[in-house]
């Protein structure tokens, strides 16, 4: 039993440092650590190691860890991959409880990588020491107790809330460098390089619970262990916003992600499926990801969706406006009170709806007393000032005006100021920590991720529920199928497996011929349909084996002697085991509920329109199984045919609960037996009538044992 | 009989300026926009207006433009909005060709506004004199021969092969500031404030031949004239790229569009049509507008979509990739001679399939030899450089290296540098003309853009069709209903004139009872559908008054008679008119053909999948009506459902000539009666047997006379 791993203290917070491969070349990546270091005045000792060097930055040089006598938490390796494993294995030695490991040449570059890789996976574990890397570009803690730039990045880090870890190192520099220019701090940073020990699923774990992170930061090209990081990620999410880049998106992208880091990328339905369950706010670029970090990181979330725009020019405005109501959100409608109050103070010639457009000729006064009158309006839950300068006023005394009517807010305020570069920065650095944003449509971006974190937190959590099925007999029908070495159910068994698992199956029989195909409809009622049972053709259809809409005890009979007398003159011999008569249910809507296997992610519950719009249309959601309600209320609700199920024109909704029930017990079917891959019940009818919510067809894929 | 405008040479190439409202006081229009004339030096003569001083920029000042004996091209108007009639007739009288009226107050603010701007029109008209505004902020040509920045912003202008126009003030001075900071130049600007003479097709016309204009950019919030336009951008696109941003996408957008400018904003699907079927480049921000211009103004043109990307580092590459891929482009595969040739040069760990990933520690010397390696493989379209600076290489030297490395390339080269700001700005001043991003996704949609571009060009320009229709039964019909003040058509005059002008319907009889109905439905064939025909209801599934799929004669009769007898027992009196019986159409997808008409954009055809899929889905595609060949392919092609027509799973594809034949027709349709407003064909069969392609239900709604 290996014993428990260390806490990332040693890493984050360690009180001594050594610097394995340490070197005065200026441009050498040796230097270049120890400058940051020192430059960033680190708490802590710092011992430079190297056999070649006597002397660097005035210090004393050891030729290894071994001859320091103090105390080390934390060691950084920058040497040629060749000396890695003895550096680890001194550091080991040592007691030292941390190494981050910056050079390159392992798992990312092949197998011989991966070799080397894993003996460094191996030391550690020897010695319990914990590692961020290789192949990284080092750590951060902006804690004024610590102030570690344990990174050779040229830009140093600013200090403020965001906890933030990236996969990629180049990233990481060009990152660094970019919250800079927006003035954006961190409180922790990690290039988590292979992650060959420290990960993702660490990091977020350790930041949960950390007083200095308010917002986690992640740039991510893959997930090592994607359940685990799931459950993990339900819980951070509820503690402060998550927000990510995800690249390898599309297969060309996740084949470049794989060829560049090693990892398995994960197809994108599925890391898709995953932001959605853990309410992790997904971006699509890195340029976004600060954008909204900066609203985040400094504004309260926004209690509703209705936004006042408040601007010196139209052009702007209409620009913030197209922008909120397509992000889904509304213009905020003012008070009579708040308009007459801005009528007072504005120039006569004013818009004074929303957006309030104050003109260009609008003054720093104007912005400074209309700015509170919008937050005090009830019926506005966010407000964005846009800001224009004109020829005439300084725009930085505005800006300060701005700023100054949005102290205190209780609602978020967010600003856009398109302005010159050199003035930008001149209002940036006023640091009231209101967002600043070049364009108008960054401003509104950002605000609305803010409101659809709100709305997720407002969700129940929801629980995964434990519904009450015949586990034996879907056991049985599974291992009969396996002892025959088949890797697939028939509809018959795959019938009997829904039913035992409490979904409903429209009424069906296999019958022999004709006369009791008839009598069973005559049972049942019309109309029927018709399907041949045959293990020897696929598609049932090429022999006219598929016949719907039978109205009469005759038109069954005369449908199967037609089947029959096809399958005679076939070329081929055909096996016939029978044919399905099943009840044909009439209205209602076609839905396909389902599940998928990632190889990466495991399985997934899949719901969507059905028939031949599933193909086509792609109309279909996807959850990581086991799903809780919240899950399949949000999968039925996120398909585009959404509309259809709840009914237009004034038609009955669909009955929602027991599609929700049945999604649910789709989870927990596949959840139940990891011998089932893949199946699909297509169509399952959702019906407003509870009892005509009826499976008709199923297809089952089993996975063998090797 | 009005003479013909002037040229606008009279404003762009003045060979002498007048300012009217010319002032020292710092700060103030006037001041500004002397000091930018005089600081640009403006090649000609300019004269300061002003009855209240007497000497500015040690120039001698004149009370009124009349005073002045030397020949004036064009005046530049900075007085208070009262003293602009005065100022425009003074100009009138001395024979100026043209005004430009910076001074706000005018439709902007009202009805007085609307007033005092239809007065200084009427000026204008008199003395066919041309106006820029008002309510603007001027105009800009870079021309050497020239070198005018009549305009009152902060930044002036570079030169370059940019036309751009821009119907807001506030939007031009934050777009002249940003095209500084990307190093962009113009030929000409124009800020056109209120449109009250000089618009967007003058401009439009004016750059269409214009040497100095290679790209035409547009920011606009309106359409004055959108038929005109809609021909003039149709010649003008296959000649030079046209790039626009069009604000007040959404209704709440529109709206702030009105309030600002007093334009009626049209609704955006017309505009997205109008963008369509002219090939203008549409982009959502003015961020975009500029990212995009950038590759246009210095690239060629992508022949194909298959794209190289070398890089120093994986993280930007693979989101390039999944940019690539998104935007609809292709990974490019690399010849074996240029993954050998790649192999000779690069480092041994680096990646050589595409991306071609040259790690961090390449040099300048490796981007200058791949990237010849990469324009020269016959397999690549386009190439984007991407390079994240380490800490090791100067960043202006590999920059230098990319740029010569791309010398003569006769394909695009696109490059992102994840820069610090200062290191960026260094690399922009080398001015290479090549484009250069901060982000590799702002990079693959300027390359995206210009494909679709290019695709455009390459298909055929169509043409507007004349088909051979009967159009005064046609006319009879509309005439009729008209003349009993009808602003609807019945079923049977609709299926009429729809028959009149060649767009074929199911067939179709109106019966009196049920011995009727069931001999005509023996006659055309089962199965067939009854309606209840009855000007007194409105909805015949009220009473039972739709039965479909009727197979028989007796059935038929039954469908009639249960009809009466429903009729019968209703409380209310039904007139009945009689049954319309109907050949049912089996196979075949249902799609609906039809025209909206939008109150500034006119007559829209209309294209869609059909059934209850247009109103959940609304997968439906709209152009301008009247439509070309190319047009109603396109609609057809762009809709999601278009697989369907095309067919799936080895089904035959719809007749899509038939399809495409009928919605010309309905395009000729639209055109030739302006009566008509609306109308739907739905559904109309689409059916892979061209006789079956028909029209099955329909409706007309017409405007009556006032």
């Amino acid at each position: 039993m290996p014993e428990k791993k260390r806490s990332l203290d040693c890493i984050f917070k360690p009180r001594s440092i050594a610097v394995i491969g340490a070197s005065r070349h200026k441009g050498s990546i040796g230097r270049e650590m120890m400058h940051n270091l020192i430059e960033y005045e680190f708490n802590g000792k710092v011992f430079p190691v190297n056999p070649k060097a006597d002397v660097i930055h005035s210090m004393k040089v050891y030729d290894t860890v071994l001859q320091i006598y103090d105390d080390i938490d934390l060691a950084i390796v920058v040497v040629p991959k060749q000396h890695v494993p003895q550096a680890l294995e001194d550091c080991g030695r040592r007691g030292i409880g941390g190494v981050v490991v910056i050079s390159a040449g392992f798992k990312e570059v092949g197998d011989d990588g991966l070799r080397r890789e894993e003996e460094l996976i191996a030391i550690c574990e020897k010695y319990n020491m914990r590692m961020v890397g290789p192949n990284c570009m080092g750590v951060v803690n902006t804690d004024p107790a610590v102030c570690m730039n344990a990174t050779f990045a040229p830009t140093p880090p600013l200090k403020g809330n965001l906890g933030f870890l990236s996969q990629s190192g180049a990233m990481g520099v060009a990152i660094l460098e970019h919250t800079r220019e927006l003035n954006l701090g961190c409180s922790m940073f990690c290039s988590m390089g292979n992650k060959a020990d420290v990960n993702t699923i660490d990091l977020l774990e350790y930041w949960e619970d950390d007083p200095d992170t308010d917002v986690i930061l992640m740039y991510l090209e893959s997930f090592g262990e994607p359940r685990k990081f799931t459950q993990l990620a339900r819980r951070v999410v509820r503690k402060k916003p998550v927000i990510c880049v995800k690249s390898g998106r599309t297969l060309a992208g996740a084949r470049a992600a794989i060829s560049h880091t090693g990892a398995l990328a994960g197809l994108d339905l599925a890391v898709e499926a995953l932001f959605e369950q853990t309410g992790i706010i997904r971006v699509g670029t890195v340029e976004t990801l600060f954008d909204v970090a900066m609203a985040f990181s400094t504004q309260p979330l926004p209690k509703g969706d209705r936004v006042a725009v408040l601007t010196d020019a139209g052009g702007p405005a209409i620009m913030a406006t197209d922008a909120i109501i397509s992000s889904g959100m509304r213009m905020a409608e003012l008070s009579k009170e708040t308009e007459e109050a801005l009528m007072e103070i504005l120039p006569e010639e004013a818009a004074f709806g929303n957006p309030v457009d104050m003109l260009g000729h609008c003054t720093a006064d104007h912005y400074h007393t209309a700015m509170p009158l919008l937050l005090d309006d009830p019926g506005v839950d966010a407000v964005i000032a846009l800001y224009v300068p004109p020829v005439i006023h300084d725009p930085i005394v505005v800006a300060r005006a701005i700023f100054d009517g949005a102290r205190g807010a209780t609602k978020p305020v967010l600003t856009c100021f398109m302005a010159r570069e050199d003035v930008l920065h001149g209002i940036k650095d006023l640091g009231t920590g209101v967002p600043i944003y070049e364009f108008p449509e960054a401003a509104v971006q950002a605000l609305a991720q803010m409101l659809k974190y709100q709305r997720f937190l407002d969700k129940p959590e929801g629980t995964i529920p434990e519904l009450d099925v015949d586990r034996d007999t879907a056991a049985g029908i599974i291992d009969d199928a396996i002892a025959e070495e088949r890797d697939y159910l028939t509809t018959m068994e795959g019938f009997e497996l829904l039913k035992a698992y409490g979904i409903p199956v429209a009424r069906w029989k296999l019958c022999m011929g004709a006369e009791d195909s008839a009598a069973f409809a005559e049972e049942c009622g019309f109309p029927v349909v018709v399907k041949l049972m045959s293990p020897t053709i696929s598609h049932k259809s090429d022999y006219g084996g598929v016949v719907v809409d039978l109205r009469s005890a005759d038109d069954v009979k005369a449908a199967v002697e037609r089947i029959l007398e096809k399958v005679g003159e076939a070329d081929e011999e055909i096996l016939v085991d029978g044919f399905l008569v099943q009840q044909m249910i009439t209205g209602g809507k076609e839905t396909i509920l389902g599940v998928s296997t990632d190889p990466v992610f495991g399985p997934m519950v899949m719901f969507g329109a059905g028939g031949i719009y599933v193909e086509v249309l792609k109309d279909v959601a996807f959850r990581l199984a086991p799903i809780t309600e919240t899950d399949a209320e949000d999968m039925m609700r996120s398909i585009r045919a959404w509309p259809l199920l709840k009914g237009v024109r004034g038609e009955d909704p669909v009955h929602l609960d027991r599609v929700q029930d049945a999604l649910l017990r789709v989870s927990q079917l596949i959840n139940d037996f990891k011998r089932i891959v893949e199946f699909d019940v297509n169509p399952f009818i959702a019906h407003a009538d509870e009892d005509k919510c009826l499976a008709v067809d199923v297809r089952f894929r089993l996975r063998l044992p090797e």
